[in-house]
């Protein structure tokens, strides 16, 4: 356990006293915290923290953590989520047929850029399997047609659970999940925009950056919702272009967009970085 | 008449043996071109070009040079114009109550990095007068009510001419002009809009993207067209934001870029780089 | 008293309870926390805080608080700080004969956006004394000539102190301070370079990037010290840059970067939130 | 032959009718230009051009256009290459231990975006060998030791001569190539430096930035030259960091920049759109 650390991820409305009596839980069972940062809405009067610090000489196991702050957190009425960082998640990938973003992944984590396994790679179509499998991955073809949408949904939910896994990351994946998907995985859920949210949302967003003539082109990752383009966005990134670039000019350079942001996305989320505030994100870089 | 050049700037129809004719035109008066740059859109068949060469030593005075360019000009069906780099331009700047952009382009111009007359600044508000005045420049005040709006653009236009201005910028003016105001200033009125467009046009762009959680914010400069907000642009830029930004932190942001922006877009017309071309921009950077 | 906040910046040698000790003293005395970012450098076992609280319905006077404060301070070594959020800096502004920094810091504080005082403008030139004083403010001439410097520099100190200044902004002012000047105002004085520091240090940086064909250029706001162009860096920023670009345009777009850049570090100045450690800062944003 | 282009890249000294000769050249042969880009250097008096035209259509063979392009370019004294846009130009990577450009390279190219054969991979490692070989590459291993190292460079030389190799790319190679070597690929080895040039050359520039306390990292792309670090520019980024980012924090950022750089490096050079000009670049974008 010598360099593992808690994360604690909390928010509650604001009051005096909350971060006393935090570092109070901390400092009292011997704990050295190693990061904090708090953020106070003042407009919603909400209180938002993250706080880690080193289970090493820390007075409770693991298992008792919990147990021992749960007082606490009843008492400020906290929504807290606790997570280890020797813990490391289970993703499945879901791609149609732009590959870029997955390849990107599959390399950064090849290279242990990234503290994830990847566990599945999920498409509608074929074209990721070579792909995938080369690099020693599980690959699932599930196609969609408009009448199996539903049921396939059901499989692949199914699938997910089977392999437990934790997180799911859409890179460039073209379907619509639909509300009873997106509700057993509720901000787990991280998808790649190849716009600027929120110009351009909905289809064809590299056309629509030609058409209006714009000077710069973006991309959004941002946590999945019903509400197509509308999830709270985690990071965001631009690149200029300008009258000499094509529709494929502008494709090219916003490829080199999703991948950054959607493998930013990413790590702040398994860097536990990110809080969820209505539409919004609080994210504790 | 040692320093001066002139500039074509052009568009028609593309076809072979325009950049030779031109060129030719050039070197047959014995002109040397010091800066070209040309542009073709394969999917419009159109050609543009930015074309600039010394009036040291050509053979042409600068009041032959339209009637000498005109049977090629017609002969390809040219749309074009003639500029020369010692006219400067008379400029007035359209203002309302903020006044961070206007301060902007008097400092610039009175440090001398804005080849402009700055001929008059005109408000439906007060606040700027002080500021003007104590650098020695014109201000007119005209109020705009619910009646008097285009009596109001009538005296507007009318002092315009008077004064012979040939650009108008609308430095975070919140009055909305009309079409027939813009008719006599065909892509001569520059707007700063305060998001990056198409995100948050429209009303009090700050709240939108701070409501919306964006990560980045922006500011676009564009030529002012009926259409609000989707004029062609000329230029834009931004700058990152957190949780952490309040609507003023937003606002506070936003105005460096406006600045910056609004400068950019204003130099970039002054030098006679900018092609319009539908509802975009060619901009020979 | 209503909206005015305290805010505590302090180091020390990191070891467990100190979060809970600060946090403690706060909430003893009814005091609530808005802002609290911390950090640890594991490298040199060092801790680092801002933390911010508001004094309405603080148990304390701000005069009483050092003082109730100092025993844990003491217990723990910690280097501390502490300001109040109603306190106006005075702030002197040195500058040469480029006065692009100082118009745009004078037009910041004239639009509200600095919190700070420009009590006086000290300058080895006469350039700026017009625009100085056209805006009200104090305008002093210090010629430099190689013999007089120290004594100008005494005299210079002598009016400072009078003047009660707390902080000042060299605005491109070219010349080198002593380090018996600077020795009156440690981490006091900020200073804008006109390069992407340590690239190009030394005289004439633009000249450096155009020699040397860097496709991006900087600037950088620093605390001044001994060791020219080595003190600790509060902010930087870039811009592109192309073979087009001749000297003249480089000094154009820096301009533009070197006022943001001072407005910026000169902002977190004002805001308390920089911490200096060693050659290095701490900059809580 | 349908949609293949001519480029021709030149230089010479600056005199009028240069543009004229060269755009009449081609549409004498019924050539239609599609992009032209010059730039002039008022300094040195010396003129550059790109210029791309149609093949389609155009009255020469590909094979014939040089010698009758030959006269006019010995009259101006020209430097100057003829390209042809469906020739992949075929390149050899040198790499170590850090993969991740290598990496990004075989993806692009895999993904088409890069219009390169990857003929060779070269390290004095054996880690990239497994990575390589999965991609269906080939591999070789020439390891270096303090006496080994001019024999291995000849037998380098010579594979690539065997392999008709144009092009070089030094995807974080750390060995230092000798004047010998680079005098077979003038203008075409391409390294990619981990720091924003001139800042932090030389050895582990990671480390350098973490100690001056930077707030922007950058990552550069250049031609080699013997003076290590010093070779013409093609293309920098630059990314944010703060103190929070320890060494591996910096690096994990730089890694992004580097291949981003790398790639955007190799592609203007296979767009063959630079021209080298002293220890500078001319990049028409």
């Amino acid at each position: 356990m010598s360099d593992v650390n808690a994360i604690l991820l909390l928010s509650c409305a604001d009051r005096k006293g909350i971060v006393a009596k935090i570092s109070d839980f901390i400092f009292r069972h011997n704990g050295n915290i190693v990061h904090a940062d708090q953020h106070t809405s003042k407009k919603d009067k909400l209180f938002f923290i993250r706080i880690e610090w080193e289970l090493n000489g820390f007075a409770l196991n693991r298992e008792e953590i919990s147990a021992a702050f749960a007082p606490l957190a009843k008492h400020f009425k906290m929504k807290w989520d606790l997570h280890f960082t020797d813990y490391t998640p289970r993703m499945a990938i879901f791609v149609s047929r732009h590959l870029h973003c997955l390849h990107d992944l599959i390399l950064r984590r090849h290279m242990g850029e990234l503290a994830v396994n990847v566990e599945a790679v999920i498409s509608n179509h074929n074209d990721a399997r070579d792909l995938v499998e080369q690099f020693g991955l599980k690959f699932f073809h599930f196609p969609i047609t408009t009448g199996n949408k539903r049921q396939q949904e059901i499989k692949e939910l199914r699938l997910l659970r089977e392999m437990n896994i934790d997180l799911v990351v859409l890179a460039r994946y073209m379907q619509v999940l639909s509300g009873k998907f997106l509700d057993h995985y509720p901000n787990k859920i991280i998808n790649i925009h190849h716009s600027f949210l929120p110009a351009f949302a909905g289809g064809n967003p590299y056309q629509q950056a030609y058409n209006r003539g714009v000077k710069i082109i973006g991309a959004t990752g941002h946590y999945v919702t019903e509400q197509l383009d509308e999830g709270p966005i985690i990071a965001q990134d631009v690149i200029k272009i300008s009258h000499r670039d094509a529709i494929a000019d502008i494709q090219t350079k916003s490829k080199d967009l999703e991948r950054i942001v959607l493998a930013r996305a990413l790590r702040l989320h398994l860097e536990n970085r990110i809080l969820v505030y209505g539409s919004k994100t609080i994210v504790f870089e």
